[in-house]
């Protein structure tokens, strides 16, 4: 069983918006075991949309659209799948109703071109937007013996999560069903590695590789310096995935920083909420970044209190005690000054650990001493403190992201994760 | 003039990366005046990548190529691409010396597998990777007496954003004159609303759309609580676009945030930075986002000085002097605890204004009182401070992400941009 993903949009051809719906999509369809062939992004085009479906359903069965839906005059979706389906809309007392209470302290938001929202084909079977008024409209057809299946979905990625999860996902699970058709079985297994050229890597895991079985298959995915191995098996007995993964960590044991496909900042966090310990940052080149990575999923109350964001030399200074004579010697990126910054955050909010950037994160302030991408940081914990001092490439955005791997990596080590 | 982009990967096809480098890439086309049809992600499988690429090719005349070009075994993009324009690899002595230079202070990357990346297809003519050991690869070909271009470029998004603007933008102008074609002319305005849902937005500017001349197109793009309205002109006159869009600015000026198509956080450093004046935050639910944005940019050294994130009640206290009474009384997520946050932070690190964020972002913590997305906002000035109560949605992730757009979008109106 086989899907492809059709994101509909001029905004997604003129590159003002990335499509982050596709991966969310496509991770999702690989749990349910629905292998994805392709994605395509197409403009809001009648001609465009029906020759991309038409290419779709050539290669797979299950075709996922987003975008389009909202009430305005350059969405078209709805219209050309009434046209591509043979069918015409029809209004829906029920979609009508979720509409008029989802709106009912809004009346604003309620005029003729929101009535549009609740005419629907009349082919389509509709799953229920809890949280938006654009309708999930759901067409089966038959063709050359086989059944054929299109889901459309809003383009508003939390509306698209929210539909996916809650009703396209178990509308598939009971459509295959009832024709007896069950999905296939993929397993991922992904390790993280750091510390080593992908090249490298790639000459330790060369006889690993070539000695995998068929339907199983390693890929590396560099990213931010560091690489995840992906092992993904496909209608594979789950044991012989398990120990293939065991033998490939095993392998790359020197440089292996995760055995599982987790951010880095989730690892870090259960690990502290385990431990019952705490942990605050204190940032001048990351600038928040990793603080707002520390706390960007549910639950860092219980193990983030919070950041000392000190981009200005007199904040570093007054609220963490940084001393005059180290910025006015050594500067603000180095080992004096960030192992001042590590340890005044971590007695100024009473936490476990701490941690402390500063570096020249570009495009401007490099010097022949500390180029741009120069990053200096510090761990500090009950213990001791760790500094370490970084070369993290040559672009603003890449220098804080890469930052905060780092940052997150060592404290992986300093944890025993 | 019309290209494609085909992005080649199997991670982006389990969802296990989003595909950013199609927007980029988008992005710099448009500026050349040449039209985007169609982006297609496919998978690192030869028969898949040469259907896409001959689908391409009969829509467009450009294709633009990414990812698959790596040493390792999962990459198979040059093999391809040779079989498919019927050529082989040769050694090439550029790219060797310059492959060696670039590793010349990491001896440990070289090996037999980096040797490989010096191979390259005779046919294709080779750009210079600045940043990277692929090669990037322009092949041209006639057939049906039409002259068309595939350009191979690496997967990895910085490596791929150097090669496009510094190597592929400047190659494609050759080209197209060097055989007497020219780009078209693309007009994109994009102004910024906020305050007025879509539907009733599309009211306002129902006549003004009927009237639009054919080619050009009125486009809505809602995300964070903000829409941005597009105009797009296609060979048009540009004083025509700009006359329509002073039209369009002046019907939505009453909810107008921005006339141009610049993130917020620009418009409000640019501000800053001109009137000479200085920013710091004091973040609980935005956990160090709103000060991420504010300095993500160059130059933000000018007017961000610092922060502080008080995920934690005592740092609320003992760092932004909330007192304790207050967080006993009306709690953490009030309009006392938000002034005081503003007014201790600016206070504290001796900026010109302040913004203060604290909320509920869930999934957790939600009351009758204060449901989940409820966030209180202040903004503290020279002269007074501002506090505002939103409610946010439902998810972590989107309550974040639009308490920092509406806490940048009142600075607008503070500062009068």
């Amino acid at each position: 069983m086989q899907a492809e993903i059709i994101t509909i949009g001029d905004e997604l051809l003129i590159g003002q918006v990335v499509d982050t719906n596709s991966a969310f999509m496509a991770q999702r369809l690989n749990r349910l075991g629905i292998k994805l062939k392709q994605i395509s992004s197409v403009h809001d085009d009648e001609k465009h949309i029906t020759k991309a479906i038409d290419e779709a359903f050539e290669r797979a069965d299950i075709v996922l659209a987003t975008g389009g839906l909202g009430p305005t005059k350059d969405d078209i979706t709805k219209l050309t799948l009434c046209r591509y389906f043979n069918t015409c809309l029809v209004p829906d007392n029920n979609v009508k109703q979720h509409i008029l209470s989802l709106y009912s302290e809004r009346p604003d938001v309620l005029n003729r071109l929101t009535e549009t929202q609740w005419q629907v084909p009349q082919s389509a079977e509709i799953l229920e937007n809890r949280v938006g008024s654009a309708p999930i409209m759901a067409f089966v057809i038959q063709r050359n013996n086989k059944t054929q299946w299109l889901i459309s979905m809003p383009g508003v990625p939390y509306e698209m999560e929210i539909a996916m999860t809650e009703q396209v996902e178990p509308y598939l699970l009971r459509q295959l069903n009832s024709i007896g058709l069950t999905t296939g079985n993929i397993i991922h297994k992904t390790a993280l590695v750091s510390g080593i050229p992908e090249s490298s890597l790639a000459i330790v895991l060369e006889q690993f590789e070539d000695n995998l079985p068929q339907n199983l298959h390693l890929a590396y995915l560099p990213k931010d310096g560091t690489i995840r191995l992906r092992l993904s098996g496909y209608d594979i007995d789950e044991t012989i995935v398990e120990t293939k993964f065991r033998e490939l960590c095993n392998l790359v044991k020197e440089w292996l920083v995760l055995r599982e496909d987790k951010p880095l900042e989730v690892a870090v966090g259960e690990k502290l909420k385990s431990l019952g310990l705490t942990i605050s940052t204190a940032e001048s080149c990351t600038g928040g970044r990793l603080a707002a990575l520390l706390n960007a999923h549910s639950g860092s109350s219980a193990f983030y209190k919070g950041s000392v964001v000190a981009y200005d030399n007199n904040v570093k200074h007054n609220l963490l005690g940084v001393s005059e004579e180290t910025l006015n010697t050594v500067g603000a990126v180095s080992e004096q000054t960030v192992r001042q910054m590590a340890e005044g955050v971590r007695r100024l909010l009473g936490t476990d650990y701490a941690i402390a950037t500063s570096g020249i994160a570009g495009p401007t302030g490099g010097t022949a001493d500390k180029p741009i991408g120069t990053v200096w940081m510090a761990w500090a914990t009950p213990e001791q403190t760790y500094a370490e001092c970084f070369h993290l490439g040559k672009l603003r955005d890449q220098i804080t992201a890469r930052a905060c791997t780092r940052a997150l990596i060592k404290l992986c080590k300093i944890l025993h994760i």
